[in-house]
């Protein structure tokens, strides 16, 4: 399997998938791409029509969106064990990583992943309120099933691959939660494998500048 | 099961959840609440944190975000049946239903559901791209997939509840797509169950007026 992603320090959705092979130890090779250049797309176009990343080749089978590549890994490779065993936790787990998934548009936008970076922001409302669920679906999965493995349904789920890029931005833009929420950030960042993919992250050499409205500069 | 649905007319996602429980005949009540009022609110406050529909109560399970939905009542109910059997279509479909998912956000603002309405826009370049993508992915799967029953990947699967309401919206704003792309426009308008949801919003009062650029007009 071939696993394209992009620059590290700020590709979020690129973590996911990343995240969701490592975690599981599922052999796989990288190829990484430096975001919007035109060596990106062209070695994107036959490997995914939507010319996004992350994208898998696996025994000619190409698969593109973080999502539907933790689904297509979950079930060739791991059993289904990535969503949690009990219908209604699995029901949970697949709505808050699909929440994830399609919403929290305010956030996405003016707190981009660089995880290089240390810096304030002036947050709208609309990011206001999406912070606030996010720290509402962790604090809320800390208190249920904190003592079953630390992970949002106790051992680790694509939930947590949804998430993880989330944790990354809340730690660049110093944002403080409550003690619960605050618990399952340090899970995440106390973990291994999130640790390996931040040091190649820090290590990158290609820089895109973002201005205080959280924009790109180009 | 109970199924949480706004206004027929404006909401696309409450249509994509409604079409999975509707073309399969899973028995569910319907309630529908006129979407961004007090009422809403206060009646899902206690069925869906994320205060948005669609949103199913299935024996005291409760899901959200249409994606999420329909891979519960998949599992639970069809047997995994609405996604593809082949390993590789069944990751395509989940693929091009993640990228709606997740994506198009060009369209999704400029181009809101409006059933009852027709007019023409100026369309962005982004939005543009966003057709252009939605284009091929319906030819494709047109060329690919026709004779295997007209849907996107032969019989109907998730992939085509996902994309109904964009062919509600190019109907609406009148996009002009290549003929295979128009194929499955006819496919999907032609399909009664769908006829039964646009009766419905035909029928409705409330009424949400929509400004020159696709935005809602208070």
């Amino acid at each position: 399997m071939q696993l394209y992603i992009g620059n590290k320090n700020y590709s979020s959705w690129s973590l996911r998938a990343w995240l969701m092979l490592e975690k599981n130890k599922v052999n796989y090779s990288e190829v990484k791409l430096p975001l919007d250049t035109p060596q990106f797309y062209e070695a994107l176009k036959d490997i995914t029509p939507s010319l996004k990343v992350p994208s898998i080749v696996d025994n000619g089978i190409h698969v593109w969106d973080s999502l539907a590549i933790c689904e297509y890994i979950n079930d060739v490779y791991l059993s289904g064990q990535c969503w949690p065993e009990s219908l209604a936790q699995k029901a949970k787990a697949r709505a808050v990583a699909c929440e994830m998934h399609s919403g929290f548009n305010a956030l996405r936008s003016e707190m981009p992943m660089n995880i290089r970076a240390k810096r304030k922001l002036n947050i709208s409302d609309a990011c206001k309120n999406d912070i606030a669920r996010i720290e509402q679906i962790w604090s809320e999965q800390m208190l249920a099933c904190r003592d079953q493995g630390g992970w949002l349904f106790g051992k680790w789920s694509i939930a947590d691959a949804m998430f993880a890029p989330v944790v990354m931005r809340f730690r660049t833009y110093g944002i403080e939660l409550n003690p619960q929420a605050r618990l399952y950030m340090d899970k995440v960042l106390s973990c291994p494998v999130l640790g390996k993919w931040i040091t190649e992250a820090l290590q990158e050499t290609e820089v895109v500048q973002i201005d205080e409205a959280g924009e790109e500069v180009s």
